[in-house]
C-alpha cells in the first residue's frame, strides 16, 4: 500500500453512515482523502508521514453547522433577553449599518476559531461583506458554504445592489480556498425581498446551478402583512414563486402547517433546525419529528452568536434532541444517533456535499474530529452515541482535521493565533459600539 | 489588617447579591470565610499566605445543584431515549437493587469530580447507601446537603426500614466533614410512600429541625391512581398531610395548576427546576415564570447523570432560561442575571444555607469559582451575565474554592486523583452490569 500522509490509530471510529462502530480503529488519509478505514489490527503494514495515537478518543466526521452568520460573534451578548423585532430593529440593524469589511473579517476569524475549537469543520453562512468571510475560511482552514445576503426591505435599489453582489460573490468564490468554499445565493427572507426579486434569485440559482440559503418561517409576526395581502402563508408564497424548484437550505421552519410540511417534503427542501436561537428568542418550536416522518432532510445550525450565544454545535445537538422530546412529550423522539447524524451526514446533504463530507468513508475528503473520552463527565462509557449527544461539549474535541490537514491538535489551533484573533475582534466590537453612538 | 489565608486579585467580581459588578476586584479569605471584598486599588496593604492573580477571570459564588442523585453517574448512558416508567422499571430499579455501598462511593466520587470540574461547589443529594456519599464529599472537599431516601412502594417493612435509616443518617451526619455536610429527610415521592409514612416523616423533620427533600409532580402518570383514590392531586395531597409545614425542597414541579402554585407560594416550598432531565424524559415544562411571579423561591438542579446525562450546571443554567423563554414564547422571561441567581443565592436559600453561602459577602463561607474569560466563545465580553449564562460551559471554570480551600486550580483538582476516580467508577459500572444479568 502507498504511504499515507496521516494515520489515526487506536480510537473508536464512528463512520456515521450507519450505527456501526469500529472499536479499535484506524483511518489513513492521503491527499486530503480517506484512503483506508478499518480495524487497527488488520493494518499492520501501513506507513505514514504522521501518526496520531488516538487511544481513549473517538474519531467521527467533523460537525456541520448549516446556518450561521459567523461575523455576528462581534455582537455576542448585546441586546439580551429581547424579542426578535426589538432585537433586530434597536440593536442589530443599526450596528450592521455601521459594519465594515474589516469588522466582518475580525468577527468571522473569531467565529472560525470558536467553531474549530468545538469540532465544527464546515459551516453555511449568509451575511454582508462575505468576501471577508472567505478570507477567514482560507486562513483558518475550515470549510464553508458561503453566501452574500440579498435584502430589499422596501428599497428596489438596495435589492438590485445586493442581488448583483450576491451573484458576483457566488460566481467568484465557488471553489475558492483549495475547493473548501462553495457558494449559494442568499435572499434574506420572503418578507424582506419582493416577489420579483425572489423570482430573479430563483432563475439565477437554477441557471448557475447554485443552492439558495434563506430564512423561512422564523417568526409568524414578520410575514403577517404579506399573508393578508396574498392570502398565502410564507411556505405557500415561496412555493408559488417556484423558489423551491432547485436546491434550498431553509433555516428555522417554525410554525408550519401540515400542508406546509408536505410542500417542503415534496420539493425536497433542506430544513435547518436552529433550536437554541429559536428558544432564546421565544419563537416557538419547529416540528422536526413530523418533518422527518415526512422524509424531509433536517440539518442543524446555531444561527449567529448574537442570538445563541455560542457556536458550539455539541450544545446544539443536545438542545435539538431534548427540545423535540419535550415538545412531543415523548423521550423516544430523536435518538442520540439520529441527532448526531443531523449534525454530520444530513448536514452535508443539506449543503449538497454528502458525496464529499459528512461521514467517514473511503474516498471522501478527510474532515475528521477526535473527541477525548478521558473526562469525568464522559465516564463510564455505556453508550458512545449518548455520550457524544448528551454528555460531551465542544471543549472535549481534541483534534480537528479538515481536508486532511490537522487544524487543531491537543486543543491548539495550528492555523490561527488565538490571542491575536480575540484581541482584534474585541477592538472591532468596541470601535463599532462607539461609531454606533 | 490581619494577614489573610488567600487573596484573589484583579478579576471581575460578581457578588450575586444584586446585579452590581466590581470591575477590578479583590477578595480576601481567612479561616474559610470572606473577610474582605472590594476594588483591587483600595487594598494595597493586605497580605496573604497565597495570592491568586485572577486577571482575565471572573469570580462568582460557587454553583449550587439543588437536586441530584450523584452516584447515578454509574448509569450514565444506559437506557437512552426511553420514557420515565420504562426507564425506571426496566433499567434503573433493577440496577439499583444490585448496588452496593462500594458502587455508590465510586459513583459519588466520579460525580463530585465532575461537579468540581464544572464549578459546582454544593449539591443536594438523595439516594441509597448515602453514607458512602458523605465519604466522597469529605474526600473531595465539596459541600453537600445529603439525605438517605425513604421509599415504601407497597412494602410497609421497606418503608419502616428506609425511614429509620434516613433518620439515623440525618442525625449522624449533620455537620459532618468540617460542617460541609448538612442533612435532610428524603421521602422519595407522594406515590411511593404511604400517607402514614409521609406524616411520620413530617413529624420527625419538624422535631429535628430538618428539611425535607422530595420529588414532586415529576410525572402526572405516576400519581394518577392516587389522584382517583383521594380526589386530590399531588400538591393538594401533600398539603393536606401537612408535609409543607416545614422547610421543603421539591424537585421538578411540572404540570401544576394555578391553585397548586399558590399553595407552594403560601407554604414557602422551595422548588427545584430540573430543565434538562425533564426535557430528556419528555415530561413537560415546569411553569417557572408563574412560580416566580407568585414569589416562590426557585433553585436549579441537574437530576442524576442517568437522565441528563451531565452534571454541568452551566449547561442547566442555559437550558433553564431558554426553556422558559420558549415555553412562554417570550424572550424577556428569565434574564441571564435571574437564572444565575437561581444557580447561586436562590439555591442556597432552597437549602436553608443563604446565611452561609450563595453570594460573595463578607462573613459568608468562601465558596468561590473563577471562570476563565480568555476563550474565543466568551469574546467579546459585551455582557458578563449573558456570557456566563449563555456562552460559558463548565469547562471554562479554572479555579474552585470551597470553605476557603482551593479544590481546583488551573483545572487540576487537588483533592482527588482523576484517573483513579474514573477507573474505579468504570470498574464498578461494568461489574454491576454483569451482576444484573
Amino acid at each position: 500500500m502507498e504511504k499515507a500522509d496521516l494515520l489515526i490509530r487506536g480510537c473508536i471510529v464512528l463512520p456515521m453512515k450507519d450505527e456501526g462502530v469500529i472499536e479499535d480503529g484506524v483511518i489513513a488519509v492521503k491527499n486530503g482523502r480517506i484512503i483506508l478505514l478499518g480495524k487497527n489490527s488488520s493494518t499492520h503494514g501501513i506507513e505514514a508521514e504522521k501518526t496520531l495515537n488516538a487511544k481513549g478518543m473517538v474519531a467521527m466526521p467533523g460537525i456541520i453547522n448549516c446556518h450561521t452568520h459567523v461575523a455576528m460573534t462581534l455582537f455576542r451578548g448585546l441586546a439580551e433577553d429581547k424579542p426578535l423585532n426589538v432585537w433586530l430593529q434597536e440593536t442589530i440593524w443599526p450596528l450592521e449599518a455601521k459594519l465594515t469589511r474589516e469588522d466582518v473579517y475580525a468577527g468571522a476569524l473569531l467565529g472560525c476559531l470558536e467553531m474549530l475549537k468545538s469540532g465544527t469543520t464546515c459551516f453555511a453562512d449568509m451575511y454582508f461583506h462575505e468576501e471577508a468571510v472567505t478570507e477567514a475560511v482560507r486562513e483558518s482552514g475550515i470549510r464553508g458554504v458561503l453566501a452574500e445576503g440579498i435584502i430589499e426591505a422596501g428599497s428596489r435599489e438596495m435589492g438590485e445592489k445586493t442581488f448583483n453582489k450576491s451573484v458576483d460573490f457566488a460566481e467568484k468564490f465557488n471553489g475558492f480556498a483549495d475547493g473548501r468554499i462553495k457558494t449559494m445565493l442568499a435572499p434574506h427572507a420572503a418578507y424582506s425581498c419582493s416577489p420579483e426579486l425572489l423570482k430573479r434569485v430563483r432563475e439565477k440559482a437554477l441557471k448557475l446551478g447554485l443552492g439558495i440559503h434563506i430564512h423561512l418561517a422564523e417568526s409568524a409576526e414578520m410575514f403577517k402583512e404579506l399573508e393578508r395581502q396574498y392570502n398565502l402563508n410564507e411556505v405557500e408564497f415561496l412555493h408559488r414563486l417556484g423558489l423551491f424548484d432547485g436546491h434550498v437550505l431553509a433555516a428555522h421552519c417554525i410554525n408550519l402547517s401540515e400542508s406546509d410540511m408536505r410542500i417542503l417534503a415534496e420539493r425536497r427542501v433542506n430544513v435547518v433546525y436552529v433550536p437554541v436561537a429559536n428558544m432564546k428568542l421565544g419563537l416557538g418550536v419547529a416540528r422536526i419529528k413530523e418533518l422527518i416522518d415526512l422524509g424531509v432532510n433536517v440539518a442543524l445550525g446555531t444561527d449567529g452568536a448574537a442570538s445563541n450565544n455560542s457556536l458550539d454545535m455539541f450544545e446544539t445537538v443536545k438542545f435539538a434532541a431534548l427540545l423535540q422530546k419535550s415538545f412531543y412529550r415523548d423521550s423516544k423522539v430523536l435518538s442520540a444517533y439520529q441527532v448526531l447524524k443531523m449534525a454530520t451526514l444530513d448536514g452535508a446533504k443539506a449543503l449538497g456535499l454528502d458525496g464529499v463530507i459528512g461521514s467517514l468513508e473511503v474516498g471522501k475528503r478527510a474532515d475528521i474530529i477526535l473527541v477525548d473520552l478521558s473526562k469525568p463527565h464522559l465516564k463510564p462509557l455505556n453508550n458512545i452515541y449518548a455520550a457524544l449527544a448528551y454528555s460531551a461539549r465542544g471543549s472535549d474535541v481534541d483534534t480537528v482535521i479538515v481536508d486532511g490537514k490537522i487544524l487543531m491538535e491537543n486543543r491548539r489551533v495550528q492555523t490561527l493565533d488565538e490571542r491575536t484573533v480575540m484581541e482584534k475582534a474585541e477592538k472591532c466590537a468596541s470601535d463599532l459600539l462607539v461609531r454606533k453612538l
